[in-house]
């Protein structure tokens, strides 16, 4: 062939460029490929940092290693990849017309017109820095890049004192290490709990307990002030409801798309404020192609466009843009909001809806909220977990699920993604043949115990209450009866502040002891034993009866401990 | 109401029995219900049992108590549950006509009429007992009651020497077990393989290793012959090949159906041996039930009958039965064959068809075999698995997954059980957004990886063989290019004997170097880079080019180790 061989520019060289640019070279062996990267770093797990911090990961280098220790820089990518790479240079402005990107040398301040034929737009997203006084100071960091890591990684001295900013996943996994490195650590955020807008509120109360048990001073409510400084290096932290000594501040209120080039161009920019693209990753422009933390997503539940930046998706978006450049017809599906992470002791996931974002999504959705052990309860290894399941009413399409606890959680939302990823509906889940051995899950995995809880409800077999519905109409003041189940050893240990004992192995013979005249809502550690005491009291006759969900373990409120 | 209420019988008294009386019961508080058990135990966890020898689970009870630590005895089933349970009556004969079950009290000697409106069949499954000289001595136990696993403990002394007749799911769970108590073990799998049927031999290999690793004498192809005993007690082991000493001899043959009851009634059996059912489990007598590890199943991916009992499907079973005898309209769906087993640090899981199962079910199916690191990998905690993948060549339609390794392939399993279950297809399959941080996966996940692998090959950018493809093609003379692309140091650390190193970095040029006259096989440690450097090689015009899947790591046969 004669043809002069076409030229791929890609802009960004850390997750979805250096896919797309390895991906591009395998599948075309002739194109010119030219990545261009402001940064000195390539190709490197921004997401490992905080494990770097944590002392978990030794070096820090080793985010920008291959599994077999390689260091991913230009001569890697030249030699193993061919693919020639520039960094320290920054795209400043694309001619469409012409198909030509102005490119600026940083080191040496100059700029070049480089002509592409087709253009991959991977600029990636930056921290959030609230407009602030103070965040300009030393001793102030985001965490995004090897460079802030460094940084973070020179100012830590045993005693010294941190504050956080922010309690999404960024600043959760920084308050562990932060503890893991012995720091004296206060986690500010200013929504009433963490992780908000992922986990309901009862479910981040667990990880409140996880952060102080762990040495965490939580400061819920509160938001970010100024930050005071000496010397041009940070001292104090001041929020609306005091101030705190600070020698760290780690900045982790999120990221925001990298869009200025994309939108200066005049290429169209989604509603979520990321770039908006088809399912083949290809803009406005037939000739451009936007790839991983830039990019809007589409929900793939119900197809409407959101943020959500994530390493593993932008890997998926290097290989569909490589593909689409290539003619090659696949496309990228949409995502469904997947998310772990560690919070100590305590695992954390959700994929898919929660029960407020299906009714803003306009479902009807039906949620239940079930403890198990992760595997054989009798195991030494088993742990709980709490495993919130909604589905919609009438259809009993699956939503999404919120899983939380010590025990293994990962497994468990991955299943879920993948049951939303082919439309489950509740009754097929259900009866998913999921492995099964005792040092992996129990006979009945605790997705089958939510999924079966959630039929009983809609089968109308139980009405049940989740701890903010019982709590809302006890502090509304409706007379209640709260009917502990289980065994006066358990009651003795702990209990619910006002609740009744009548171990079920009783309820049978004594249901004419209790009051037919208000709810009445049996629970016990898990709920199982207070689904059961629900079965007996409807068929014993009583008419207003809904369990507590998630029971004792699940009880984000007051209890009583020891011998009262 | 003044209708009598109905009758419902069960035969049996452990898993699916227990289940579908309990479930029955808070679905219908009037019936009378009645479980027929002839052993003393009930609704124990005989799947935990290894466990308990291994002295995990600290007491035999365990695995009869409720999470709470109530014994799950008659009071409790009649207490909790409202059932009433006979222990140690055993169900003779079905008067199907009069709907009369003949009951026979084992103590007492005497039998009577119980009249039922319907019967449920949880008869459960016998383990195999060998026709071999010396399987009634003392010392020789199979492991599938309570009973079972009471007379082990009894016979473990330290140094004692075992032998464990039978590769399967059982022998292997309780090879560990028994090194866990010190014991001198031996193995003896009739097959060339352990785990037959569930394994491909490659990957049985790599069970082969952890057992040898952990101090288990595994001896393969040999047939046990005879059980020779003292004074009544088993002294020695005869097989074809040797005789060893043995005061402890595991008859783990796998188990059959108790179907003698289904089949004097005229019930019918189906072709695995199992009772037949429709999917809300009834047999050919609409008022006869039967659940659990008596029924024959069907398979979801085709849905030809099949025998596989697991207390997984046993419980799912019992909802379904309690359900169908309330005309609730559940029914059972089927099951994928998926199961998990953990030997020593290997685990290990297969769902679905192996490549053979599939072409034997009149697909035409293609695998790969990929391995990775099961999360980020410069996490400390990151540990390979190695995945093989295996779809229908023309519809790219899922069919299976094996995967064994030290890091996490429960979940892996699982999610290709749910994918499975909905028919998914192999490009979607590759984009599901499982959940991602660095403490539970990679950005990509090893299953995302395997499906990546498996496209390319589909897709023709990468030809590849599996490690006995290669060996056979070897072995039949045929010149083959073995390419080592690794580093100089991983090559001298270990290596397959005859193969040629050519780092990546120096193979874009150095290519003139390479023979164009045979097949050129590249690999590596994972064979990502063996892929690559396919890639490089057919860019370079090389036509006969096909990595070796899997790389050092899955390579079963001999490797070569330090400076040769």
């Amino acid at each position: 062939m004669s043809t002069e061989p076409r030229t791929i520019l890609i802009v960004g060289g850390v997750a979805a460029g250096m896919k797309t640019a390895s991906r591009l070279r395998r599948l075309d062996s002739q194109a010119r490929i030219t990545v261009i990267e402001r940064g000195r770093n390539l190709s490197y797990g921004a997401c490992a940092l905080p494990y770097v911090i944590a002392e978990e990961i030794a070096e820090l280098d080793e985010v920008r290693r291959t599994p077999n220790g390689t260091l991913r820089d230009e001569t890697f990518f030249a030699r193993v990849k061919g693919v020639e790479v520039l960094t320290g240079c920054e795209a400043v402005a694309i001619d469409r017309e012409r198909q030509q990107l102005r490119v600026r040398h940083l080191a040496e301040e100059r700029e070049e017109e480089r002509h592409y034929d087709q253009l991959v737009l991977a600029t990636g997203s930056r921290p959030i820095i609230p407009p602030l006084p103070g965040v300009d100071l030393e001793g102030v960091q985001p965490l995004k890049r090897v460079e802030d890591a460094a940084a973070i990684l020179d100012r830590l001295q045993p005693g010294a004192r941190a504050v956080i900013v922010g309690g999404g996943l960024i600043g959760l996994e920084m308050a562990e290490a932060l503890r893991a490195r012995q720091l004296e650590v206060r986690l500010l955020e200013m929504q009433p709990q963490v992780l908000s807008g992922i986990l309901d509120a009862d479910l981040a109360e667990q990880v409140h307990r996880a952060l102080r048990r762990n040495g965490v001073d939580l400061h819920l409510g509160e938001a970010l002030q100024a930050i005071e400084g000496e010397d041009g290096r940070a001292v104090r932290v001041r929020t609306v409801a005091g101030s705190y000594p600070a020698e760290l501040v780690i900045l982790a209120l999120g990221v925001t798309p990298n869009v200025e080039l994309a939108r200066e161009s005049g290429l169209e920019i989604g509603i979520s404020g990321a770039i908006a693209v088809n399912e083949h990753l290809q803009t406005s422009d037939p000739a451009i192609y936007a790839a991983g933390d830039c990019v809007e997503s589409r929900h793939l539940i119900n197809g409407h466009p959101l943020y959500l930046p994530l390493g593993s998706t932008a890997n998926k978006h290097g290989r569909v843009v490589a593909d689409s450049l290539c003619a090659r017809t696949t496309y990228f599906p949409g995502i469904l909001g997947s998310l772990l992470v560690k919070v100590f002791d305590l695992n954390v996931g959700r994929t898919g809806f929660s029960e407020q974002q299906a009714r803003e999504a306009g479902f009807d959705p039906v949620s239940i909220l079930a403890p198990s052990p992760d595997r054989v309860h009798s195991m030494p290894s088993a742990r709980p977990i709490l495993t919130r399941l909604t589905v919609d009413r009438a259809s009993r399409r699956l939503l999404g699920a919120q899983i939380v606890g010590p025990g293994e959680v990962a497994k468990r939302i991955d299943v879920v993604a993948t049951a939303l990823s082919f439309g489950a509906g509740l009754n097929r889940f259900a009866q998913l043949d999921l492995g099964y051995a005792p040092p992996f899950s129990g006979a009945m995995d605790p997705l089958h115990q939510a999924a079966n809880a959630l039929r009983n409800k809609l089968d109308g077999l139980a009405d049940s209450l989740s701890s903010l519905q019982l709590r809302q109409r006890l502090d509304a003041g409706e007379e209640i009866l709260l009917l502990d189940v289980r065994s006066p050893d358990e009651y003795a240990d702990v209990r619910i502040p006002g609740a009744t004992l009548l171990p079920l192995g009783r309820l049978r013979s004594e249901t004419a002891e209790l009051p037919n005249d208000r709810l009445i809502v049996p629970f016990c550690k898990i709920s199982l034993r207070g689904y059961e005491a629900t079965r007996i009291l409807l068929a014993a006759g009583f008419e207003k009866v809904a369990y507590l969900e998630g029971g004792i373990l699940g009880w984000p409120f007051e209890l009583e401990r020891g011998q009262g």
